[in-house]
């Protein structure tokens, strides 16, 4: 198995930086902004990716755990199949006046170049989550940052 | 082992690209402005990253392999315990109008936290090498883009 491995630091408390990743309307200001479903362990959360109109992409994750202020951990339903089966999972701890999140996207069954392209995006992303908490804009899909011809 | 992956891809030519990889010039350009030594396979080369005159590491790598415009291979000689005898390789091919860049930085040890943090650094890294190669100007150290308060 490989893993996916992102460290973030975040200048603002823990609680602001789980409210962005443990709720349908947080996510959506950082991942992509069609993203809607549960805030509760053991609830689905669906993330959808379009580009001009057009379907990329949809993810349905499984909520496995919501640790407040500390942990949110999804597992893939149904999506890309690399990605199905394989858990994402954001821990959170403080240090400084940081909130640091070990981002781990953990199960990959091959390192294809899905995942190389995945890796890359995650961080965009992560950097996103970080601008949205630290000055309320983030750059979520279908606005992100691209970083190549990918689709 | 445990390996760094990325993907990205840059709006140019692949001699475009391979300049700002196979040269110390090239490197100065996007990943850190204290880059020095040789542009030949066999030689050295030195990467120095600083903030505000105090110095945060020193990266001595062997240039391992140079194929022109395809690929960049440097071993790492000295530096962070973590990088010591690891390999970063930059393989590039061509796709649409893009050059893509297939990272690696592989041979980790351990899948440590200061691996989470190079992975991120590696793509705001590469970012800064897109921007360098598509609009001339990169955003090497010591003027990177922070994500954390990691030292």
């Amino acid at each position: 198995m490989f893993d996916i491995l992102h460290r973030v630091g975040i200048k603002a408390s823990s609680a602001k930086v789980y409210q962005a990743l443990a709720t349908p309307e947080g996510v959506a200001g950082w991942w992509t902004a069609e993203t809607t479903g549960d805030k509760k362990a053991g609830g689905m959360i669906t993330f959808r990716f379009t580009d001009q109109g057009r379907e990329l992409g949809v993810f349905d994750m499984k909520i496995l755990e919501l640790g407040t202020d500390a942990r949110v951990v999804w597992q893939v339903v149904s999506g890309p199949a690399e990605w199905v089966g394989t858990t994402i999972r954001f821990d959170l701890k403080q240090e400084d006046d940081f909130t640091i999140i070990l981002f781990k996207h953990e199960g990959w069954k091959e390192p294809v170049e899905f995942m190389y392209h995945c890796n890359t995006k995650w961080a965009t992303f992560l950097m996103s989550l970080k601008s949205l908490v630290e000055t309320g804009k983030g750059q979520p899909s279908p606005h992100d940052v691209k970083i190549s011809n990918w689709h």
